[in-house]
């Protein structure tokens, strides 16, 4: 106890000398802009990362509840709005103080920046949209009736509730207005995704016209932003008249989408050959490359007036019909769980938590967000009415395309640094985010509490049921093995292999009409698929393990190993 | 062939369009502030990692040598020096201009200062100080000897030579002669580490004496920093008149080497609790919350007048003697081959090339480099001679111990940005950085050339003759999962394992007079040893193949793979 106690005293006594010898120093450095300009940005990752760690683990395991929220309120909580201003010795204006306006400094936001660029070019690389366009006609229709129905009505809630938020009215083609609409837009599926897949409905009719419509929505969404921004930088170009006839804003909606589509041409053209390019270098510098191709056309996609998330989603897209899309993912999943977090924290140090003194703010985020969580659920359920649902699957489909996520964020990121939305507009947007986000999971529960079936016809009963084949393995490796000699029979079956959400491991696995989710944990795979493909699915389950069986028989009765002691010692 | 004439045509229409649409776009831009960063800092970045890989690529597969000396290369070439401010379509002052008066802007020397700690955060966690210096008590002084005579003498040249570089004499005590001083003391292990195992060196009694050696110099170098920075401030801030009595001295060395001192015994006393506290994460958030320790203690160390890279340091060396090292290298060596190779080519973009027009400027780095090469053979190769080497093995260390690498980049560059020394001195520095590191190569090739032992005593020719040990496997699996079991056999045998290259992953292995080195190749085991120790190490060997083979026979019987064919179909 006695050796406890010095400890103490030495830990004390040491921080009391590293502390007032820290505050002292920093008090006369005398050439201070560039290094503490570093100072201050090491410092603020360090804590940014704790937040964001902590805020996570304590939203997923603690709260039940998705990890990002826990980010976001980790941000909020130490950004320049709350805790980042409040002085502490060394740090007169707070750890995160206000860069002028904007409220964080370009550094921080650099990095968010090239975590928003890492993101959505690793979206990108996971859809194979051209595949899904085939296999969900209902899903694009699912999409775009929500993508449509949010738009519209994020945009009618700023015109009809303009006294809320502006003294001036504000028009529907009003940058504040147009914005708005934009970040209601694009579903983010991963939360949906995980409670389907935990309630084993991933494979459900409805599970499937989730993942493709959230898909389409990802797609029209963008397009969208690059639309919305080219209308905002005219409008505030002519002078903040507010004024442009219908000629005008088409030719610029001609241009986005001409855009859009020319470099997407130029990546699929360009796709084989850059794929064949990549694959002369070793796997890890082959990744490096591809997030370079992607920063460089993201960059290219900024100049021509479009976001640079386009560029990065578009470089994606086009590597991901390639064979090397799954390297170039694995290996940037690294950087992914390192960046990500932090964008999701640095978006919630964006927050100006003062907007919410106000009712008129509270009140319009609240109209704004009810209006978001049901613009979605109506412009999905109703297309999919048509497409063979019932009114209780409708009703599933609608509630799990609610979620809104990064996407919305970096939009709202990208409006608020260019200034065409106010702060107050911003911390609406993330509002809206997190109340949609939390809406989904009970939400979903509910509507899948009832077994019944949520199409029409009898016929598809038999589809419906799920059929679960779950094996446990006993260490982490062999189940690794078995995952790869898994995914790689699929893919040569000609399955199309989708990896949905990178944090849980879940894929979707698509042919034709067959549909098929798996989801990796540490040492056991979850396999979900309709009755009728069972068999098949059986067997390609068996091939696997049978060839992880041979390779490893390989291993063990060839002279490899079993030679090898002898090897040793017989020299 | 009309069909490829068609899409080459198509290429070129919508890269024109494209291009200029780019062009237009980007002059049109109203609200380009934090925009526009954000649009240069992306593609800047992009730009960096191509001519990161390239260069290092070009270096290292055809030109046969290190890649760092092609990264460093390929960023003076793109830097703003060179074409970076070239005007292009777009950018009219180049893509990489001056951020005022320094070479770039503080978004990228950002993510070059993040890079600088997780570097050094490595290197700590690299390096388990205690065991080396119970191990070497020769590499020490051999580390000592070098680290004495290359700052010395770093310091004299910029004394007898100040006429070439400065209107004004520069005294010993000139932030300018401390730095070049202190530049040069820190060797970087990696290269010669390469070629000693090429050459089946690492484990001769030269090898084990230059990288424990550079072990000592790694500290002593750091903590020379920590009074450099502190006499410079303190020179600068008492009015530039460059002079400070000795007690001053005396008393801001004391500092420094007390905060240091004090750091890391709290560093020690923590390390279990912290690691304690890490285990209850997953391994991936275990890593993050380490580097965010590491920011953290980098951060408060500049606040305490020390540079940031010490607190990182630290940070590594503190967690280094716990079990979790090896995890948290391992999660953030993904991180390391993203950010590193981008920090050295900032690095090189920092080269201010104008200042080799200067014929003053050139011989003063020649003179300069060359004493870097002199000094550093002297200094180690003397207390070799005390030290049971006869000359050529004492040439054999000394040369072992000049290159130069990162710790002298970031140096370097905390001096420059602190504005201690001037562009032309830092292109100094680099420039010796790289004439060490290509001196260092053909040297070591010739000194080993022939196979005459190095050492006095005849005794120590037994231990001299090395003995390898070289496995095939069948596949790259077999092989990770023989280098897991084999590591875990030399701790479990209370070796102690020290990761030397993270590239080429070389390992140096030890207990008391024993020293083997690992390589692990993609589906090969390299091993190396003495002969003395050569049926120990067979025997460590031989039961770690066997327990891997164990383990697949456990796989393979039990009912867990085999069964689970006939599970799938008899359900």
């Amino acid at each position: 106890m006695s050796k406890f106690c010095i400890k103490i005293i030495i830990v004390i006594f040491s921080l009391l000398i590293l502390f007032t010898g820290a505050v002292f120093a920093s008090n006369t450095d005398k050439n201070p802009s560039m290094t503490h300009h570093m100072m201050l940005l090491v410092i603020q990752l360090g804590i940014i990362i704790f937040a964001a760690k902590f805020g996570g683990i304590i939203f997923d395991k603690f709260l039940k509840m998705p990890a990002v929220l826990g980010e976001l309120f980790a941000g909020i909580l130490i950004g320049p709005y709350l805790l980042g201003s409040i002085a502490l010795p060394g740090f007169s204006h707070g750890l995160f103080e206000m860069a002028g306006s904007f409220p964080i400094s370009t550094e921080l936001y650099g990095i968010a920046t090239v975590a928003s660029i890492i993101l959505l070019f690793l979206a990108g690389l996971e859809t194979d949209f051209a595949m899904f366009l085939r296999f969900s006609f209902a899903g694009s229709l699912i999409g775009i009736g929500g993508v449509v129905f949010s738009f519209v009505t994020g945009d009618l809630v700023a015109v009809f509730l303009s006294n809320l938020i502006s003294d001036k009215p504000i028009g529907f083609m009003h940058p504040i207005a147009l914005f708005l609409g934009t970040i209601s837009t694009a579903t983010s599926v991963g939360i949906t995704a995980r409670i389907l897949s935990e309630k084993r409905k991933m494979d459900s009719p409805e599970g499937v016209s989730i993942l493709a419509g959230a898909v389409i929505d990802d797609v029209i969404g963008i397009i969208l932003l690059a639309i919305v921004l080219g209308i905002s930088s005219a409008l505030t170009g002519s002078g903040g008249s507010h004024n442009l006839d219908w000629s005008k804003i088409a030719l610029i909606a001609g241009k986005a989408v001409g855009f859009w589509l020319i470099a997407t041409v130029l990546g699929l053209i360009f796709a084989k050959k850059i794929a064949a390019f990549l694959k002369k270098f070793s796997h890890g510098v082959m990744a490096s490359i591809a997030l370079g191709f992607a920063l460089l056309l993201a960059g290219l996609s900024e100049m021509a007036g479009l976001a640079m998330i386009i560029g990065a989603y578009i470089m994606g897209l086009s590597l991901s019909k390639t064979d090397i899309a799954h390297v170039i993912q694995e290996k940037l999943s690294p950087l992914y769980h390192f960046f990500v977090p932090v964008f999701f924290t640095v978006m919630g140090m964006m927050v100006d938590f003062s907007a919410f003194s106000s009712t008129n703010i509270i009140l319009f985020g609240l109209i704004y967000s009810v209006t978001a969580v049901i613009s979605k659920m109506l412009g999905s359920s109703l297309p999919a009415l048509f497409m063979g649902f019932n009114l209780r699957g409708a009703i599933r489909v609608g509630i799990g395309m609610v979620p809104r996520g990064e996407v919305a964020l970096i939009v709202a990121g990208i409006a608020l640094s260019a200034g065409l939305i106010p702060p107050s507009i911003f911390s609406i947007a993330i509002m809206m985010t997190m109340i949609t986000t939390l809406f989904a999971p009970p939400a979903l529960v509910w509507a899948f509490k009832s077994d019944k079936r949520g199409t029409k016809k009898e016929v598809s009963t038999k589809g419906e049921e799920i059929e679960v084949l779950e094996m446990e393995f006993r260490n982490i490796q062999t189940t690794n093995m078995l995952m790869e000699s898994l995914l790689s029979s699929f893919k040569e079956e000609e399955f199309f292999v989708h990896m949905i959400d990178i944090n849980c491991r879940l894929y979707a696995i698509l042919k034709d009409d067959i549909s098929v989710s798996l989801r990796h944990y540490p040492t056991k795979v979850l396999i979900e698929c309709n009755n009728k493909d069972l068999q098949y699915i059986k067997f390609i389950f068996a091939e696997s393990i049978l060839e992880l069986v041979e390779i490893i028989n390989e291993i063990k009765d060839s002279s490899d190993l079993k030679q090898k002691p002898k090897d040793l010692f017989s020299i």
